[in-house]
């Protein structure tokens, strides 16, 4: 295992240390329980605060700030946060309006943010986001999994309680925009978890798992290597099969490196994907091409289609001044 | 060879159309010969403009854009883009203040622009970026390498000339934030050139290459994989007897990953190099932590400095709104 790192034990520890120095300007660190914090809240807004296992870097800190997230919990790496992660987060970041939980279909994460709303003692609703195609069930899941489109929840919501709006609202948005949000991925190797020193999962060196989840879970099938207009085929055949958007439809495109694929690679396929859904006569309208929901050091991407509308373009074209995502402001 | 593509020849190619289309509110694309320029020149402005060989993603195109570069000229990977796209670039940048070329201590880079230089028909002057303190020469290079410090060159630079700063105020600011301005990185893993279908280099599976070039040129030396407080420590020992920095000065610090190594890693090294810094009594005033010069997807980081003057620190903090970077507007 190679890994810049200390001791196995210090690895979230000190990269969360890192991460809070470095955006000490928007976001606070806080220890015992652990979570991360906007710096300035707004009196009266609705907070909304997410979570998730580490390893999945900048989801979700990453998305804590002005127009985003008011509070992210991580857990240890792939291990869901604690209810009292997640409680003390949403009472530290509630200010009077309530809280709007984003939680990522895994049974560990739905589980303990069910404990956690029902211990805290603030006005709360829930967003599951289940945006993965490749499977109904999994390892970790009952139902689909949750991945890179929770970016885009995050986004909107976010945006939309900047403007006052009340929480349920909030969660009606939310639920909204997670209905109309598809993703599928594929990995080219399987990532190491710091505290197991070994790769989750053995690819050869022609194969690749298409539809793989975020933890390294199998996916729809282990198949040869194909060519990136191949894959974004497969892909978005099934992502446009859930989504069955009408032609002249207008998408949001996010392409997701899972940590080890460079960019230029993901932009390839962007562009790739791009010409797929113009024959199909839809119309890649937004774009966001980068890593935002990654899988530790796997290589590999993700697509995800959000089918817009004029609210939901609205609200992803707001500033947003986050570590991770920034514009605007 | 595992890679989001389709057939080697179209790889650049197809990566830059994806690029074009994502980012068409801020570059244009132009083909025969290639490069990106800045949607919108501002008539009177020293132009700035860069290139190199891709494979350093976002280096150098995804730079271009308001308070950074007016061009970029993207070699094929690993290889130094022609004096004709060069010439093309500056001609279609210039806005009658001149041109001011950002170049990358590389004989390819190098030799190309000097080419440039004579044979384009626009008053023009060089900034040559040499802050790879980890060798003397290389295989690629006489003298020090250019690596991701050209960064913090293109942004410092890039603001003042949105000032109106003429063409011999912006070299000589070039020159003196280059000289300011140090980094050396380490390497986990190779990279592999898509041409060449293998990894540029072998190590073993405790080994780490120290001092790495950007396209997998061999450092210092080859030694045993080392802790991040072990590394981060050998390669400031460097940095800063090279910077030799006055206690109490105030540092802008680059964590730079060099394609593979996940962000937590990065945010953990920082937190290292920072307490190091500051036990020898040094400031981080400003940092970046991310992908900015990589190496198509090898796995390591580099460190970069540079030190800091009220000019520097006021033009790192400017807006800036490029693919890549992005803040305040």
């Amino acid at each position: 295992m190679k890994k810049l790192m200390n001791r196995v034990d210090d690895f979230l520890s000190e990269s969360l240390a890192g991460f809070a120095t470095a955006h000490d300007d928007v976001i606070t660190l806080h220890s015992e329980p652990v979570f991360v914090r906007r710096r300035q809240l707004t009196q009266g807004k609705v907070a909304l605060v997410s979570g998730g296992g580490s390893g999945h870097e900048p989801l979700h800190a990453g998305f804590v700030g002005y127009g985003m997230l008011d509070a992210a919990c991580p857990g240890q790496v792939f291990t869901s946060p604690t209810p009292d992660q997640m409680v003390s987060a949403a009472e530290a970041a509630d200010t009077g309006a309530g809280v709007l939980f984003v939680v990522k279909n895994y049974s560990g994460d739905v589980m303990n943010f069910e404990m956690a709303a029902e211990m805290c003692d603030v006005h709360n609703a829930t967003v599951l986001v289940n945006d993965d195609v490749a499977v109904e069930n999994s390892s970790h899941t009952t139902g689909r999994r949750g991945v890179a489109g929770t970016v885009i929840v995050e986004k909107v919501v976010g945006s939309l309680a900047e403007t006052g709006a009340n929480l349920a609202e909030c969660k009606a948005f939310g639920d909204r925009v997670a209905e109309c949000t598809a993703s599928m991925g594929v990995a080219f190797t399987s990532c190491i978890v710091p505290a197991a020193g070994t790769t989750t999962f053995r690819l050869g060196d022609d194969e690749m798992e298409v539809g793989v989840g975020i933890h390294g879970e199998p996916g729809r099938r282990r198949a040869k290597l194909a060519s990136a207009d191949a894959i974004s085929s497969e892909l978005l055949e099934t992502i446009v099969a859930d989504l069955e958007p009408p032609r002249g439809t207008e998408l949001l495109v996010l392409v997701n490196g899972l940590g080890g694929t460079p960019l230029g690679e993901l932009y390839l396929l962007f562009n790739s994907a791009r010409q797929w859904l113009e024959r199909r006569g839809l119309r890649v309208a937004r774009s966001l091409i980068g890593n935002v929901t990654t899988s530790l050091e796997m290589a590999g991407a993700s697509l995800t289609l959000c089918t817009l509308d004029d609210e939901i373009r609205r609200h992803w074209d707001t500033p947003v001044r986050t570590p991770a995502l920034r514009w605007g402001i």
